[in-house]
C-alpha cells in the first residue's frame, strides 16, 4: 500500500497507533498540530512545526524570499495563537542548493525574524544543510501557555456557536490570482488578497484574548480550510456541527476573484484553506460578549458560522433551508 | 555570491549577524548545535535539530528505514548528550512522495521510536508533507538539563588535557564500506563498521555521568570530524589546541579497512566524522579520575588525544616529533 493511497490523515492515524498512548510529560502528542509538553516549570511548553517544499508548498518565483520567511514564521505562530499561547522561539532547519544566492537566504531569514519579533519572539536556532535542486525549510516553533489557560481542539459541546475572526477563501482567492495573473479583478482587490495568501497576520492578540476570557470552549486555526478544521474540532470532541453558508463573510474582494475566475465563492470559503484566521466554540450566550470585547481590543471581527450539534456530522445549511454534507473535507496533503 | 562561494559556516555567521545578540530567554543561540533556553521552569530547555536528505545525508538502498530512523534519533540525542542534557521529546517533520509504501514510514517511524525510547524520550508531534520524488526527514529534539550541570563548548581553558570516548574514524570507515562492497575485508570488521556508521550510539549516559562529575571543562560531540568539532571548542573558547597523534585510538577494524581501501586511518580518524563520540576537556589531573568513573560506570573507555594551548592553531603532533597544522577541518555542507 502506497502513501498516497491512505493520505495524509491515513498515515498519521497508522503512525500514531505505533507510538504509546501516554509519554511522560507529554499532555497532547501526535494528531493535534502543537504538541503539549509538561517541563515541571510553571507553564506548559507547546511545540510545532511546519514543512515548506519548493515546488509543493510555494514557487521560488512567485515569493520572494522575504515573504517566505514572513509566511513560514505566520503560520506556525498561528498554531501557537489558538491554543492561546505566547510564541517564544523557533528553530529553522534549511536545506539548500549551493547555487543560491547569499542575499536570498538573508532575505528570508530578515523576513522570519520580522515576523517573529512582531510577536515578541525570535530565531534561537537550527541547522543548515546542502540540498541538490529545491529548497526546503522546516521552522519548529516553540510556545508556553499557563495550564489554566490553554484551549484544545477537543472540548467542544453540544449546541455551542460556532465562531470564526475575518474573511474565509481570500488566501485561496489570492493563490487564484498568483496562478493566473490575466484574470481581471481591480488592482486593489488582487493586491489585497495576494498579500492575504502570502503574508498572512497570526491571530496572537486575539488567541490569547479568548483564552483568557474563560468563555471559549475548543479552538483551532483554519489551516484546512472551513470544513476541513471543523471536522478536526468535531472529530476530536465527538461531535457534529451544522454550519449556516449565510453566517459566512465572503468580502466583496472575495466575490471579485471568483466571479472573474468563474468560481464559487462559497466553495473557496469553504475549502480554500491557509486562511490562519481562528475558528473557536462558546455558549451561545457568550457570543455578543466575544464579539464586543474582540472588536473592543484587537479591531478584529467575528462571525458566528454554525453550532456544534450531537452525532458526527458537517452538514452544510442554505437559507431556504436545503442542508448538503459537503464531500470538500479541506486539505489534505497527499491528495493534490 | 553563491551560498557554496561561502560554505556552511560562512553562512552561519552571516545569519548569526543578523538576528538580535541578545533575545529573552535564549541562554545560548544561534551557532551552537544546540539552543539553551529559560522557560523560568527548574531546569533550561535545551532544543537541537537535524535534517536527513535522500541522496544528500543518506541513499535509500543503502539504509533501511528502520536504521534511518535509529540514525536520525541517534544524531540528535548524542547534540543532547554533549550538553549533560535528558532528551525529553521529538518532533519528526516528514515530506515523503506518495509513491512510498507506508510499511516503509511505519518502519522508519519503529526506528526512531526504539531509539528514543531507549533514551527514556519519546515523539511527541511533528508534521507530514508531500515531495515530489525525495524523503526529507527533519528531527527536532527536545531535552532538560539543571542550569547548574550544562556543560558548554566555550569554556576550555590552556592547559586542559582533551579527552574522547570510542575509536574516532569508524563512521567514516563503514560508509566506505557501504560505497566500496567489493573492498576486501573481514566480514566481522565490516559488520561492525558498517553498523557503526549507520546506527551510532549516542554517549547519553556518559555525558550526563560527566556533566555531573564537576571535573569537565568544556564538551561537544564529533559530528564534523576530530578536528572539525576540536575546531569548534577552540573557536568558541578563544583557545588553540594540539593532538598527539599517538593519542588516538586507531582500531585494528579501522586499520584493516584503511589498508584495503589504501587510505590514511589517522586521517579517517581526525577527518571522517559522524562519529557520535564524545570531546571534552578537562584539567591534567582530573584525567586518570574521569577515565576510571567513565570504565567502571558506563564501560566506555577515553583517551587523552591533545591538550589546549593559548593561541587559536589547532595542530597535530606526531611521536618523532614533527608538527603540522591539518588542512582538513571537518564537514563543510556546501563543500562536498
Amino acid at each position: 500500500m502506497l502513501v498516497r493511497e491512505i493520505g495524509e490523515f491515513g498515515l498519521i492515524n497508522r503512525i500514531s497507533a505505533m507510538l504509546p498512548e501516554q509519554s511522560a510529560g507529554v499532555i497532547k502528542g501526535i494528531g493535534d498540530d502543537v504538541a503539549v509538553l509538561d517541563t515541571s516549570g510553571p507553564e506548559y511548553l507547546l511545540a510545532t512545526c511546519d514543512i515548506q517544499v519548493e515546488g509543493v508548498h510555494f514557487m521560488r518565483d512567485a515569493i520572494t524570499p522575504y515573504q517566505l520567511g514572513r509566511r513560514v514564521a505566520a503560520i506556525n505562530l498561528s498554531d501557537i495563537a489558538a491554543m492561546g499561547g505566547d510564541p517564544r522561539w523557533a528553530l529553522v532547519s534549511l536545506a539548500i542548493p549551493g547555487d543560491v544566492e547569499v542575499g536570498y537566504v538573508e532575505e528570508l531569514y530578515r523576513g522570519m525574524r520580522e515576523q517573529m519579533a512582531l510577536a515578541g519572539a525570535s530565531i534561537a536556532g537550527g541547522n543548515l544543510s546542502r540540498m541538490k535542486s529545491i529548497i526546503v525549510l522546516d521552522f519548529t516553533l516553540l510556545g508556553l501557555v499557563a495550564p489554566d489557560r490553554i484551549i484544545l481542539r477537543s472540548t467542544a459541546g453540544v449546541g455551542d456557536a460556532i465562531l470564526m475572526t475575518g474573511s474565509p477563501g481570500e488566501s485561496r482567492a489570492g493563490l487564484e490570482l498568483i496562478r493566473r495573473p490575466d484574470l481581471a479583478v481591480s488592482s486593489s482587490a488582487r493586491q489585497r488578497l495576494i498579500e492575504r495568501h502570502l503574508c498572512p497576520q497570526p491571530r496572537l492578540a486575539e488567541g490569547r484574548l479568548l483564552a483568557r476570557s474563560g468563555l471559549v470552549t475548543s479552538m483551532i486555526d483554519v489551516s484546512d480550510g472551513v470544513i476541513g478544521d471543523l471536522l478536526h474540532i468535531c472529530e476530536s470532541s465527538g461531535k457534529g456541527a451544522e454550519i449556516e453558508a449565510a453566517g459566512l463573510w465572503i468580502s466583496p474582494d472575495l466575490g471579485e476573484a471568483a466571479l472573474a475566475a468563474a468560481a464559487d465563492s462559497l466553495e473557496w470559503a469553504l475549502s480554500g484553506g491557509e486562511d490562519y484566521e481562528l475558528m473557536f466554540t462558546a455558549a451561545p450566550e457568550a457570543v455578543p460578549d466575544l464579539q464586543k470585547m474582540l472588536i473592543d481590543q484587537t479591531g478584529t471581527s467575528c462571525a458566528q458560522i454554525g453550532r456544534i450539534t450531537a452525532g458526527t456530522e458537517v452538514s452544510l445549511r442554505f437559507a431556504d433551508g436545503t442542508r448538503v454534507v459537503p464531500a470538500a473535507k479541506g486539505w489534505d496533503h497527499f491528495g493534490g
